[in-house]
């Protein structure tokens, strides 16, 4: 199809919403992405860049030329124009800038002024403001009137003459309203709003919890900078949850389309951290290497203790974990939880301590080896229970992402506790 | 503050949000919770009972009298009281939809008869849907005349005599036409609309996707039922992300809010699928008690092969599971990205080898032992990759949850190889 057929291309990528157009650029290979973008021309919409991976998207926009990039990016919502913008580096950020016009300029430093993940970095900075003594009548025909509407939105915003947030007007509202009522009657003045310097996770809550559409995005001295609307909020709501499932099994931001070398990258540092804990865990076996020449079954049953322990830690870890992500675990509840947690390890313990034991009793004819095994089978599980529930939120208190460092030191506890349980009970029971 | 006092907890109750009104319920002891709501009475909106756990909003409703029940459903947008009322047991829903009046009865029997997790359970079945020869004039001025509309919508539906879909005019696009355009004119007929059967994840990716706000429900004749909205579609995601991160866990649907014994249920049988697997590994060990007991170092030295061949398979298999969920991961892509699966567990391999081949060799010196626990590392990972992506797809072709299924199968090879690996090359290097 890159034969350089222009009129077949823009035939078919004419008609395609830009995510379709997003899937096709993913699915080109690498060097065949640059002149399919060339190709279109002015037919290609940039809004197809904000629907595919980070890495393919800085790949392409290095490779075009900051004319062509500034070009595309000047037709964009403001939001969209920042999430293509946010992930370049300074310079490249600069020279993209420097080509379009100063409105425009302006516009786009300002949100890229605030912090990563910030309502200020999602917020599209068009939107529609009236004072409170307008009517309903007189907002909807300046809405006819205006040529330079944002594509779409969902509420009229009511602000003072200082620019300072009021109220916001949802259009049903507005289109239901007679004609003569003041905007500032049928505003909703609770005014929920959020701060530019907001953390978008914090937003996506709000959303969430208030069934929400689009919100006001205020700065410090409550003036109106923006709007937030739900599109971007689902994609935060996506990503949040991505985040944390990806960091409880190490594999950090990677993407499907990342090279070798930073999937590489990402995961080397996690396996590295289990490896340290493996090693921690060996040294405890090689303390009772002893008692292991004497008693080879002791080797075979250890790891089963040990990977049971492991496997209701990462349990009780990522509900606690999930938990504490959506704001579900607080000091309110803690107490009872952590009893929760702590009566389901022994339950659990209890009726795997029975099946273990009968089994390794069975397999070894040694009715003690049955019983030590199921002691330190108990013992491992409520381990597991206490540190599943005290290690994340020992993090949460310290203020480091729990779902990222949580599982290192869990298994860390399960495989230390286990083995050691296994291996003393059985020196001191059945070999002292 | 449950003395009874109804003035005060009404005062309190009457200005918050539904969610907040449900964050009161939830933080109430079980037996509060019932007087609470009766407290209450006509203050009290139902719509709470949709923003607390399942478990709560189970035992709450069957407390609650069935005419106590029917009045708040009634009040309720048809989408909310479905959710109220799916989650009950047959009887105890004819007995609440016996008490309603026969149009409500009749709308919540129709969306309550589409299978669980499609669109027609989430859809509300309040709409505004208007002929294509209407104006827009004449169409706000029946907006603004018609008292019984629903409480949010977002577009204005246009329909055919049959009531078959036509296409969608979003509010702003109404508010800004000149009033004697007509609505075939400004109706977006690319048709976005979803079948009622469709399930519900399907339609939250498609939302995603173009960003939508609210879409169309059709039934298979093409004919307008209902219409499903951004923040319903919130939800959904939320949950299909969790429920992900759960399964990959071994959790199940469990909540917070959950007892004792029905948490043990869910994750005694993920642990009992642990057992299995953890006493084939055993057994494997079991073959080779024999080199075992002529020398301790390799028991000492196993388990670190197994957990970093655990730990390698789990970042796959995470991975791969996300990909599948998000359908990233398909025909076209699958070879390239086992081809860097294999990759990253060939180059990870090799350099863990010769991390720890080093530090077992000092550790034991023995030169020979740590290069076979090297060579069995490198085994291990490019098994862990193989496993880590091959077992997810087999199970998706099988049409089985791959999040639910793949975890204990990929441990076990893992496991499996990684004790054969080592001790089976130690067996027949160092003692043959």
């Amino acid at each position: 199809i890159e034969a350089a057929d222009a009129r077949t291309v823009e035939a078919l990528a004419a008609d395609l919403h830009e995510a379709d157009v997003g899937d096709i650029i993913e699915a080109l290979s690498a060097d065949e992405r640059v002149p399919f973008i060339q190709l279109l021309g002015e037919h290609f919409d940039f809004t197809a860049l904000t629907e595919v991976d980070e890495t393919v998207r800085v790949q392409l926009i290095e490779e075009l030329s900051p004319e062509e990039v500034a070009e595309g990016v000047r037709e964009l919502d403001s939001d969209d124009a920042v999430y293509i913008l946010e992930d370049l580096d300074d310079e490249d950020q600069e020279e993209i800038l420097a080509k379009l016009p100063a409105v425009d300029r302006m516009a786009l430093r300002r949100s890229l002024d605030f912090p990563e993940e910030t309502a200020g970095r999602r917020m599209q900075t068009d939107f529609i403001a009236v004072p409170p003594f307008w009517t309903a009548g007189q907002t909807i025909d300046y809405l006819r009137d205006q040529k330079d509407l944002p594509e779409e939105f969902y509420e009229v915003f009511v602000i003072d003459p200082g620019f300072r947030f009021l109220g916001a007007v949802a259009l049903n509202r507005l289109l239901r309203a007679p004609r003569p009522t003041r905007m500032a009657d049928i505003m909703n003045d609770e005014r929920q709003r959020v701060l530019a310097t907001d953390d978008q996770e914090d937003v996506a809550r709000m959303f969430e919890r208030y069934n929400l559409v689009s919100a006001a995005v205020v700065d410090e001295a409550e003036r109106l900078v923006g709007v937030i609307t739900v599109d971007d909020v689902v994609d935060v709501i996506q990503a949040e949850a991505e985040e944390d499932i990806r960091a409880l099994a190490g594999v950090g931001d990677e993407e499907i389309s990342d090279s070798v070398f930073y999937t590489l990258r990402t995961r080397w540092v996690w396996l590295l951290f289990n490896l340290l804990t493996a090693f921690l865990a060996s040294s405890v076996i090689g303390m009772f290497s002893g008692s292991i020449s004497k008693m080879v079954a002791l080797a075979v049953l250890m790891p089963i203790v040990a990977s049971m322990g492991g496997n209701a830690a990462t349990q009780t870890m990522t509900v606690t974990v999930r938990a504490l992500a959506t704001r579900d675990l607080d000091a309110h509840n803690v107490w009872r939880i952590f009893g929760r947690e702590l009566s389901v390890g022994l339950l659990n313990g209890g009726s795997f301590a029975l099946i273990v034991g009968l089994a390794a009793a069975l397999w070894f004819q040694d009715p003690l080896l049955g019983g030590v095994i199921g002691a330190a089978m108990i013992v491992n599980l409520l381990s597991a229970a206490t540190a599943g529930i005290l290690i994340p939120l020992a993090f949460e208190r310290l203020d480091i992402d729990p779902a990222v460092a949580s599982g290192v030191f869990v298994t860390m506890v399960t495989d230390v506790v286990g083995f050691l349980a296994f291996l003393g009970l059985a020196s001191w029971i059945l070999l002292g």
